[in-house]
């Protein structure tokens, strides 16, 4: 039997897309259900990405609604929206119909508002229909969004006996048990038990005798990602979610969290990196351009706002020396070829204090007191500064040929604009925290055009100072 | 009993933290002891990473091993290798013994090479030493890194009335039972059953009739992000782990994917970042500094580079011109204060190309056709590029007085450079995973330093085309 365990390497390859494809135009419907059927629904979820619509459909409307129902949760969103866009009301409530409720409610959350009515009526379980329409009225950031309604539930007065008998019928209709929650006659969450202690129990003790009463939950309107924080802090799989009588409502189980993780955990990323929306590499050029030029509009005007500063600096020093005395506009070129230094310096220390700073909010590793960590990243800020200015002042001065004191006006402001630069970096993401922003969006292009600005401002102005003019 | 159930709302406070010190420091050791029974021992951890080391040791020297061996994996990283430093050879090994095995192999793996011997010597349960001892072989970032060696094991041969007796044994000592492995005679990994099938399951069944022969494994050699990606994809939440000929060896469950998961986020993010090595905001400013330098010193050179190409072109300058012709030395400087669009730009793009990139590598939603793919950065960068060039131009011409041909010149250095930032944000890091190098090291300042040279590069050489000299 071993040769029909499956290895994790499935992949993805043009030929297997290929023979898919030319299956699908002989119309060749038993081969083609034969191949798929050797392969997992996020397998064949992936395939289906890769074809036209009328492809994905075509395979869509040849497999069985129970596999179709969890290759539609696997899809990409841009295709599962075109897929159920081709489907009938009445076939979405058969898709479904095989799905657990969380994955159901995500589905029609989905659908336009006019469908959704007509799907939901079409559910023909009344059951699985009420529970659904409850979870369609939570947030979807919240714990009552995530949560399922399918959960193995006892009560404490049951027998262990007279538990397992009943677990016989309820577990069928759940994926996975994690935990058996306990429940009193009011249905209030009083305690759980693993199947584990199940096993292990006596037949004749009492579930009240057995259970642990020391259980973790999370309130219906908890936000998702501080369930994601505790799951992965306390190592929990599976969480109840109740409401604020202590109700047993539901539960969130681990792979739901890991996708939020996942999903918080790239969109950081990508505000980090100036895209200001979700975006894949596959998405189109109109998507990908939405996404992308609002950051590099706002680049862009810091990049004007750079170019008004050296320009106003530039007519003073016109203004004050005679048209033949070049001077000063000699030092004053000089100074502006080291602008793009500063600018990188306070680019990139810009973002890595804050980077710092966003992670430590995320982790809760930062405690509450901003004059300590502002002090800490002033410290920071100048022991690098030191460094590099030690670096540039012979660099510029031995192979720039600039006078001494145009390189000590660089190495100055070069220290003064890593140590602001830290400073902003960390100030911006902690104050729009406090305000109760996300601070992953002070990161990246945000904290470089605004250190941008500062960064020249404050060269040109300690130029001015040492140069005088 | 629903009082003594525990919300999830932990919170670290100043209080809290004083309250430990203070009983610590009056040796109220019932008081103390009283106090922290009532945490979970993440967030015991959690209040002994604010304390100094000797009230750390106070506490952990008080708590019995069971709970302190948990409370030492959720420590800081330097907190346990400072706590572990303080313990004896023979308590480590103590608190060892009260660890599954994946655990306790790691905080050896952390010890220096001259105490592991020393504590392994001393594990008192020969099994458990085994165990520990050949996961200790395993490459950290491997599956056998991640697994442990608990696990629930049946042979096919079994009946269900003999498999729960000798389950009710087994599954004491496992934490959570996910699945049941079903192996053969040769200890070959067959097949699988959840405990649901097995209560669901009659007692005189044979397990050859009733397991699942479909069941996913890893390889032992697999790379623990490989692993980590399996899972999540397969809504798993443990998986068997086995050796070249199918011989189970272990287990993997999620919650050690979760972590997994977890730093290569914030390892992806730092990178991006321009942060070197794993630090967290309540890191030393020796560690910071380490880890922030050595970026600022790459985008240094980069700006002393782009300091160089400035000076090489306004030198070029006034070797042509008369020094009483100023009229090009003007254009020069104008040119110059536009320096931080262009840097600013450039830098932008590529950070956005280049994140978009790694992203749909990690994701594995990126195929191999690399022209393509570029052509399509190639198009985006010129719709991006001429959108901006449109806004800067009349922004130029009428606002900041350039000539119609230096702000001609603006726009065109504008489109090249977003052109090719975008096109070297795409290529390196894909040409880096080719190469076998983790792309998430090519973005953040790497790509924006050498942007940054390229950009001013090719901003002033199409200077010297348009403006001639």
């Amino acid at each position: 039997m071993a040769e029909e365990t499956e290895n994790i390497q499935f992949e993805l390859t043009d030929d297997l897309v290929n023979q898919v494809e030319s299956l699908i135009r002989l119309n060749r419907d038993k081969d083609l259900k034969n191949l798929l059927d050797d392969f997992h629904y996020a397998d064949i979820a992936e395939i289906l990405d890769e074809l036209d619509l009328e492809e994905a459909m075509y395979v869509i409307k040849l497999l069985d609604s129970e596999t179709t129902a969890d290759i539609l949760m696997e899809l990409d969103e841009d295709n599962r929206e075109k897929v159920l866009r081709n489907l009938s009301t009445k076939e979405i409530a058969e898709e479904i119909a095989e799905l657990d409720t969380d994955d159901a409610a995500d589905i029609i959350a989905e659908l336009p508002e006019e469908r959704r009515q007509e799907v939901i009526s079409q559910i023909e379980d009344e059951d699985h229909k009420a529970e659904i329409t409850e979870l369609l009225k939570y947030d979807e950031d919240s714990a009552g969004g995530l949560m399922a309604k399918e959960l193995v539930k006892v009560y404490d007065t049951w027998t262990v006996a007279g538990c397992l008998r009943r677990l016989r019928g309820q577990a069928k209709e759940v994926t996975r048990v994690h935990s058996v929650y306990v429940v009193d006659k009011q249905e209030k969450l009083v305690g759980r038990l693993s199947l584990k202690d199940l096993i292990v129990a006596k037949n004749e003790q009492k579930i009240a005798d057995i259970y642990i009463s020391s259980v973790d939950y999370v309130n219906v309107n908890d936000d998702a990602e501080d369930v994601a924080r505790v799951m992965q802090k306390y190592d929990l799989e599976a969480i109840p979610v109740v409401d604020d009588d202590m109700k047993l409502l539901g539960r969130i189980t681990i792979d739901d969290i890991v996708d939020v993780m996942k999903e918080e955990a790239e969109r950081d990323y990508q505000l980090a990196a100036g895209i200001s929306q979700d975006v894949e590499a596959d998405d189109s050029i109109f998507e990908l351009t939405k996404a992308r030029l609002p950051w590099l509009l706002i680049g862009m005007f810091g990049g004007l706002g750079a170019a008004a500063i050296i320009t106003v600096f530039q007519s003073a020093i016109s203004d004050l020396t005679k048209i033949s005395d070049l001077t000063l506009m000699k030092e004053l070129a000089m100074l502006t070829s080291f602008v793009p230094l500063i600018q990188a310096t306070a680019g990139n220390v810009g973002v890595q204090s804050s980077a710092i700073v966003v992670q430590g909010l995320a982790n809760d590793t930062i405690d509450g007191k901003i004059f300590k960590r502002l002090f800490k990243e002033f410290l920071l800020g100048l022991i690098n500064g030191l460094g590099i200015a030690l670096i540039v002042l012979p660099i510029t001065h031995f192979l720039f040929d600039t006078p001494y004191l145009v390189s000590t006006t660089i190495c100055i402001a070069l220290i003064a604009v890593i140590v602001i630069a830290a400073l902003i970096g960390t100030f911006i993401p902690i104050f729009l925290d406090k305000r109760g922003i996300d601070p992953a969006v002070a990161t990246g292009p945000f904290i470089t055009t605004s250190n941008d600005i500062f960064g020249i401002l404050i060269y040109f102005s300690i130029a001015k100072l040492i140069l005088g003019f």
